[in-house]
C-alpha cells in the first residue's frame, strides 16, 4: 500500500482556523503524469475518510489510460489531508514545542483547513490551473470547499455528499466516536501506539460499514448463512474482519479527528446562506448521487446541484449504497469523462481563440 | 415505571431449545381488564427489545377506552420476555446450581423460546382463546412465531419486522454488541452490576437510535444547531442523553442476550421453507410496515403478507422510521381497530350460531 507517495514539507506555515500554526508541516502526496508548460493540465483528487494519497489504489477505475484521470494527458495529484495517519501532519506528529506527539492536543481541522493545506502544496508546486477536481464523501466536501475559494479550478465532480454535514451523518459519526471512547484503552486520546483502542475503532468501523452499504447488498452477499458451527453469522464474521482490518491500518485519534472535521462541513458557515455562497460558483460542476446511499441520500446532491449556478445532477444506480463511489467506476467514468472532455475541449478552444 | 407488574413463577419447567431447564422460572407480567367466563376475550401484547410488561407505558395509544386494546371489553396481557432485565428470568437470575447469577452463562434464548415461555404462563392462567396478538419489531417476531405454534390465536397484527432477521439487521446488532465488548468493563460478560459497561451500552444505544429514526427526522429536530459553546452539536448531546438513559435503565448482558435472540428469528428454521410454514396460517393477519423504516424496510412486511395465507399489507406514513411503531398510535389504531372489530364481530356471530 501507498506505493510512490512523496513525503515533503510545506514551505509556508499552515495556520488552522483555530489559530494553530504548523511550521514546515509534513505533507504526503502522489502524482501521475506530467505538468505542461503552462502548469495547468491538472486534476486534483481529494481522498475520503480512511483514504490516502495513493488514489490509484482506492480509485483505480478513474486513473489510467482512457479514464477520466489519464496520466498521458493530465498531471494528477492527490494530497493526504491533515489529521490523517498517512504521512501528512496528524495526531502523531511531534509537537515541536513539547517534543512529543500531539495526540489529543492535535488541533481541530476543518474542511476549510484541509483545503488551505492542499492549496499551500499546490502553490509550492506552482500549479497555475486545475482543469478538474474530483472527490467523493469527505473528498467531495473538500472539492466543494476548493471551488468556493480557489479560482484556479475550472470544473468539479462532487460525489455522494451535500452542502453541509447533516445531523444524521453527525449522529452516525458521534455514535462511532462513542464506541472508540468506550474502549478504556482510548484513555481520552492519550494512549500509546502499541496499546491503542483497537476494539473501539473496530466497533466504529463495523457501524460505518453498515451505513456504507444496503440491506439488499447484505441479503445478496450473506443471507442468513452461518460462518461456523458456533452459530456465528457470515455477516458477523465479515464485520469482524472489516473492523480488524481498519484497526490494523488506521489510527483511532485520526479517526476521531477526521470524523469531527467532516462534522464541520458547512459551506454557509460565516458566509451567509448556502444559496448565496453556491450561486456565485459559475464553473461547471457534475454533482453525482447514488440511488441507494443511506448516509448522504440523493436529496442532498439534488439540493447541491440546484444551489450551484452551473451544475448538473447525475445519479449512479447501485445496490452498494454509499460505497458505490469506490466501486461503480464504470458509471463514474461514464458521467465524469464526457463532462470533463466537453469542458476541456471548450477550454482548448478558448485557448486557441486567445492565442490568435 | 413498571407500575402494576405482577411478579410470579412458572409452575411448569421452562426448557430452552438449547436444553437448559428453568424450574419455577420468574415471570413478570401485567394485565388489564377482566377475563370472561369462556376465558377467551384475550389480547396478548408482545414487547420489543428494551420494553417490559407495562405496555401501557410504551404503547399508551393502543391501550384504553375506545382503543384497540380496551380493558372494558378485553383481558389484555403483556409478559416480560426471558433474557430481559424487567422481572422475568435473565442473565442476573440466580443459577440454583451455582448460587450465583448466570451472567454470561445465561442460555441462548431463541424467539421460539420466548413464545414457549409466554405460553407456559398463558396455560397457567388457563387462557383458552386469544382474540388478537400484537407486536412490533422484536414483539412482532414473537407474535409471528406465536401464530405458527399456538392455535388459540384468532388474529394478529405484526408491525415492522419480517419472516426472518436479515443480515442487515444482524450486522447492525453485531456492531452494537461489538461496542459493548470494546468496553473493557464488559469483562466478557462477567462484570458486577455496580461496575457495568456503561459506556459500551450507551454507544450501542446511540447507534440503535440512528437506525430507529431517519435523516428527515434529524434534520427537522436538530439541523446543525449547536448545543453549547464548546462546539457540541445538538444531535450529539441528544444521542449522549439517549445512551446514558438506556445505560441507566437497561443491562448490557440483557442487551447482548436479546439482540442475539432477534438474530435467531427465522420462521423457516428446521421447518422447511418460509412459504410452507406461512401459507399454513389461515387466521387473519394485519401486517404493518412503516414507509421510512431503514431497519426493517417495507419490502420485508410486503413479503411477509404475501407469504401468509390470509394477510393484508398496511403501511404507516411517518418520518420517524422504525420508531414510528411506538409513536404513530393514531395510524396504528386506524389499521388494527377495524381489522380486529371486523374479526371479533365475526367471532361473536359464530358464537351466536353455535348457541342457538
Amino acid at each position: 500500500m501507498n506505493q510512490g507517495i512523496i513525503k515533503s514539507k510545506l514551505d509556508e506555515p499552515f495556520i488552522t482556523e483555530s489559530g494553530h500554526c504548523f511550521i514546515n508541516a509534513d505533507v504526503a502526496y502522489k502524482t501521475w503524469g506530467k505538468l505542461n508548460a503552462s502548469r495547468d493540465n491538472v486534476i486534483v483528487i481529494c481522498h475520503a475518510l480512511t483514504g490516502h494519497a495513493a488514489a490509484d489504489e482506492w480509485f483505480p477505475g478513474l486513473i489510467g489510460n482512457g479514464r477520466v484521470a489519464d496520466p498521458a494527458k493530465s498531471f494528477i495529484i492527490c494530497i493526504n489531508i491533515p489529521g490523517s495517519c498517512y504521512g501528512s501532519i496528524g495526531p502523531w506528529t511531534i509537537n515541536t514545542e513539547t517534543g512529543t506527539p500531539y495526540k489529543n492536543n492535535f488541533p481541530a481541522i476543518t474542511i476549510r483547513d484541509m483545503v488551505k493545506f492542499q492549496q499551500l502544496l499546490l502553490d509550492q508546486l506552482d500549479i497555475r490551473g486545475i482543469e478538474l477536481i474530483i472527490g467523493g464523501s469527505l473528498g467531495g466536501m473538500q472539492a466543494l470547499e476548493f471551488i468556493i475559494v480557489d479560482n484556479r479550478i475550472k470544473s468539479a465532480a462532487l460525489i455522494a455528499m451535500g452542502k453541509s454535514h447533516t445531523p444524521w451523518a453527525i449522529g452516525i459519526s458521534h455514535a462511532q466516536r462513542s464506541a472508540i471512547y468506550s474502549d478504556l484503552k482510548w484513555k481520552n486520546g492519550d494512549y500509546e501506539r502499541n496499546d491503542a483502542p483497537y476494539q473501539g475503532i473496530a466497533a466504529a468501523r463495523m457501524m460505518a460499514m453498515i451505513t456504507y452499504r444496503t440491506p439488499e447488498d447484505y441479503n445478496r452477499k450473506f443471507g442468513r448463512k452461518l460462518q461456523n458451527e458456533d452459530g456465528q453469522f457470515q455477516v458477523e464474521s465479515y464485520l469482524n474482519y472489516q473492523g480488524d482490518k481498519l484497526a490494523k491500518r488506521f489510527d483511532a485519534l485520526s479517526y476521531v479527528s477526521l470524523t469531527k472535521s467532516m462534522d464541520t462541513h458547512d459551506v454557509a458557515r460565516e458566509r451567509g446562506s448556502a444559496k448565496e455562497v453556491l450561486s456565485n460558483i459559475s464553473i461547471p460542476v457534475a454533482v453525482i448521487g447514488i440511488n441507494s446511499d443511506h448516509l448522504y441520500p440523493v436529496y442532498e446532491q439534488k439540493e447541491l446541484a440546484a444551489l450551484l449556478n452551473n451544475a448538473t445532477y447525475n445519479e449512479i444506480t447501485s445496490d452498494y449504497g454509499h460505497d458505490a463511489f469506490l466501486i461503480e467506476f464504470e458509471q463514474l467514468n461514464e458521467i465524469i469523462e464526457p463532462f470533463y472532455n466537453k469542458h476541456r475541449n471548450r477550454l482548448e478552444k478558448n485557448d486557441t481563440v486567445k492565442s490568435l
